[in-house]
């Protein structure tokens, strides 16, 4: 099989995510390529030397720049925090190397203009990771959607809740930080639902929102290997929290649809609760990825007594990526869209297949999102400028 | 046992419901009166005349305004449709007439406020049935937020959901009229979902709103006993849609909590979906009237490894209000928490409690409603004003 | 409306239960006679007089065999424990009156014979009050079953659990003494799903079961007003339990379809998990008495990748018995099933229609429960004799 | 890392989930040894060059004793039909390999002991792959009853439902022959329910059984290449199916606990529906296959007022095997049960830890199995032998 060479930036949560789909791709599937897992970045020599080697990543960096430079790199993953897309994002480009980058996107709209424009300009391929159209259930939505099943969309219901920061001394990682996350859930969580809604609605015409601020300032974590989700020890000093604790909003679609968008990280016993519900008014579908093997599914033209919500166990090998995996009733897990994604990413390397959300996306999202932040500040409905 | 005589206006579906509650409170429960279906009344005789005989109603009477001066009628139910709320209401208690009063309230905050003031100044016990604060399940979940079971509430999240009107060919009821309900299901449900979070969050500071308007004109109904829910066949003539088909609102609690309203029309395969999320410091409840038995809670409090929302059956003895009804178990309908209003009730008419939600919570819950309404039409928030 | 007047015997759970049918029916729908609370029938005649008033029976009898002789009583509603249904059933009989008689049906085949040849030969309307029969998510899943939609039936799997005895303090009521109840579980418990199993599946051929013994003795009760469900005071003397705490039983349907049937009352978090699922070639049903609204539908017809079980909210008008109550969405409860017995018993005495599950039912259903109970104890897989 | 090598009998559906498993073993986890992958062995040489290459398997071989007696092979890997199993895990044990075998466990007890005492006898670690055991829910299951959470246990009720050979033009694979399979869902499905309950309940001491055949004979399926759940296309030729398609099945466990067991592969809208509820006198467990990653608790040590079955999503990382997967909320899937059994099983051979079920959890298994089969034929309960 013809091989692609990867270069990763970054080896954290999404590192280890990442490094595992692209190992995984070509086992459980046949991409066009066997990505080849070529050189791995990040700025600690040593937890990264280990990293590569449980990993099979063939070479260490620790500058980026020299990554995507390389001759024989090419695909840049770009794994790290959001404040550090932009520039490796633009550099990759104007290398000419394919982008697999990972979400929220950028710090603000202006940087997603900028990232979109130099990918567009460099005819490479570019990929935003909003994993979660890729689980089979959320792709059948789509599919569904397609067929007109749900005929007319009149709402999206979206809420994507978490609770690990509900302990004030959980520390000021830097996803509480505004210049390293941008925003807080509002960015984290509601840009994975702004993708799914612009995917399986379409765009956004006007926002409002307001966003919570709970916890005002924690302590600051210990210097190095902090990830998200450990449980960090709380240092003594504290500095102030400068993202949303939480961020809801409401939004009118260009077709008209009533929606709306709730994100939180301070939802006792939700872990990753990432839910939708779209009606139409042909049938209604919902979603909720703490059990993302299956799809509500509710259709007007089932006879009028035997009518009522069906759970579709999305393991069948009819549905959207399941010919790779199991038999039915075997359900896959989180890190599987993963793979997909690769997979499909691969597949627009070999130029056979467009692939989506791209970073035009990746900017709309952001239009989106900023304009949530806008209208949380000042009260009002933002009308968003339709034409990028 | 003492006995109080009962004033009925209105006979249709309410009429039913608020019927069935009057008889059945004394012989599930004892409350300090036996209420006496003493006089319904109706604008037509014929039908009147025929749902006295179902319901033992001793006496019809077609004029209201005789009914709530008779000297033998000790409290008016008022079942009949909002706008005529306030006049009915303000005689009565004019009157010296306790006052049963269905939801929504009023048309507007003026209203509420005239009604308000005339019943607080006559000393009468007056209530708006929001009827869902005595679901069993509902009631539990005031008790243990008062009991600090969820700590300190950062979101309330509530939707109500219906589809009874998606058909586009379904006729030009009153609720779907502006003049005759003030408002669509903004008023209608979201009505129930603000009395909800002011009974277990508090109340709320500032609201931000979006409408949305699917079926702008729809066939005129036939004339007479049109009820809403009813398969109502289509005349020929067409009118406008005056009301809203779906309100989403966000809002601010006093408290600092962010909450979300979502109410709608327009979504298949909710049929009387009213549920709300609470989340806390310290856990989490959530409820689904189509499930109305059931409580879901989630407690931090539970060991690390065996946390999770747990469902809660409310027919235990010890539960609010099962004590009447069935062994564990045995669930409860829609009805009875109409019963458990007339029992509470005929209790604050004996002087032995109050009763809640009155007059100035109707009033409360208008201000927000009208203040959705509002921030819907100008896209701003709108702050209220808290001194009611 | 012409008139039947009704005799009830006994008073207790039962008795509440089926007063509230008797007064309900005729509110809620339209059967042929207006029934009359006559009589009730008690042995403490205090306690009962408080009951004939707050119920409004006419009055009060503790002979129940007056009761049964009086020219002026039309219907004997027989509400005692078991062990007292054949004497009455055979005079109701012989005195020509019509038989509404609760579960369970008999102490054994021969009582059940004899009060089924009584009722036969006297040429009256008899009914066993199998009261799930007549949910209307179950009475959808007959007629969905009759109209084929799940094809040719596989398999029956039914359970209900309770947990209202684990506590081993918990006294020996009359439901934990072979002499008054028969058995335990096995009859009190698997007589309904018996039942609901001949309903929906068919006649059964063969049966293996086991019981279990978990406590062997009981502290007395206190002597009277003693109800199954409520938190009696342990008395200080103690006496063998002679019943079964569980009955688990394996079938053979005439049909071929192979069942099950597990009865506890050791099943600590169920309280009335009356459950069923059944597995056709075309599609499944499966159902939970603890939600007794829904029926889950699996339909093989559906499209390939849209297949899935439904929740059937059946509240819908065209739902069985649905048309008197209420809008859609608004959920029934546990008593509302006797009102629908009441409503087709009437009807059968009017001649309208028959009404099963009749005496030959509970004949029927008391072969394949004593089959049970024997295989239990002797180990053998019993074949019934299907010429009954 | 120290290395072993592994041999691998069988490149079917298990050879996928055994190759990823020792693939994936490594990098989520910490084994004390990396297993190399030296080579696979199957009867067809094209498929299986096809598969090495694929799963990077070393070497391929035909003959499965050339593998077994290879002094460079540690392990061996048994993933074919039953009845090889024992020839191969007999050789493999008398040369002092240690054996990774997948179930069922063997076609009769006489296969079965057979193998557990040559592998005791050669002192090598042996293990069965019932895989459920390992997953994490399953796993806490076991945690929660040994820690006493849920006390004296009364009830198993365990079922295990597919629906793929519902379709009578499903082929006669190997699964469907006693010759190969021994049993049906008896053995395919049963044995993994037997083996959870042994593992969370105890011993069996006496089996009841039934057994169904709903289709007697089936076409032949082409020769080659044939798995269990493709929709393999129906030949023309037709044989009898030689095993059950439904086997249920009553217990007595030595403890006294009374058990239900129910496998079919006629359930439709069941896909891999291996469940189980476990009831005792302080609390009670439920879990479903199709939602792995969730297990159902029920604590009568709650409130009184707050109790309920809890939903544990068990994705913390204080569950069992979580650590090395995603933070919380994040599921896994059906192949990572197989990894964590890789992972014990390294730890076993590296002499760190037992592992479990061994051969003589597969020998005790199949004696339980074995009975059924013969009390559904002879229609008497049979009491084992405890001795084994």
């Amino acid at each position: 099989m013809a091989r692609v060479n990867v270069g990763m930036i970054g080896y954290n949560f999404m590192g280890k995510a990442h490094s595992n789909a692209w190992k995984q791709a070509p086992l459980f599937f046949d991409p066009p390529f066997e990505p080849v897992l070529k050189v791995v970045c990040g700025r600690h020599a040593e937890p990264l030397a280990a990293f590569a080697e449980r990993w099979g990543w063939a070479e260490t960096e620790t500058d980026w720049r020299k990554v995507v430079e390389r001759a024989d790199v090419d695909i840049i993953d770009i794994a790290v925090p959001t404040h550090l897309h932009r520039e490796i994002a633009v550099a990759a480009a104007r290398a000419g190397k394919h982008i697999f980058c990972e979400k929220p996107f950028a710090l603000n709209v202006a940087q997603a203009r900028e990232m979109c424009e130099a990918a567009e300009a460099a005819g490479v391929r570019h990929y935003v990771n909003h994993n979660y159209r890729r689980c089979p259930a959320v792709t059948l939505a789509k599919q569904m959607i397609d067929d007109g099943r749900i005929g007319t969309i009149f709402h999206w219901r979206g809420a994507y809740l978490q609770s690990w920061i509900v302990d004030p001394d959980f520390p000021l990682t830097w996803q509480l930080s505004r210049e390293t996350a941008g925003a807080g859930p509002h960015y984290d969580l509601n840009s994975h639902s702004v993708d799914l809604a612009r995917f399986l609605v379409g765009e956004i015409k006007s926002v409002s929102a307001m966003t919570a601020h709970f916890v005002t300032e924690r302590p600051l974590p210990p210097e190095t290997g902090q990830t998200a989700f450990g449980a960090a020890r709380a240092g003594t000093r504290k500095a102030p929290v400068t993202v949303d604790d939480a961020a809801f909003m409401l939004v009118e679609f260009a077709n008209g649809a009533l929606g709306s968008f709730e994100a939180s990280r301070f939802a006792l016993g939700r872990k990753n609760y990432n839910c939708f519900e779209i009606y139409g008014d042909k049938g209604s579908l919902a979603f909720d990825l703490e059990r993302m093997n299956e799809l509500m599914y509710f259709s007007a033209d089932d006879p009028g007594c035997a009518q009522g919500f069906r759970t579709i166990l999305a393991t069948e090998p009819t549905h959207p990526y399941l010919q790779g995996w199991w038999p039915p009733g075997h359900i896959i897990g989180y890190e599987h869209a993963f793979v997909h994604a690769v997979v499909d990413f691969l597949q627009a390397v070999a130029g056979q297949a467009a692939i989506q959300p791209d970073f035009r996306d990746g900017l709309r999202c952001m239009q989106v999102l900023e304009a949530g932040l806008k209208s949380a500040e000042n009260g009002r409905r933002i009308t968003l400028n339709g034409t990028e």
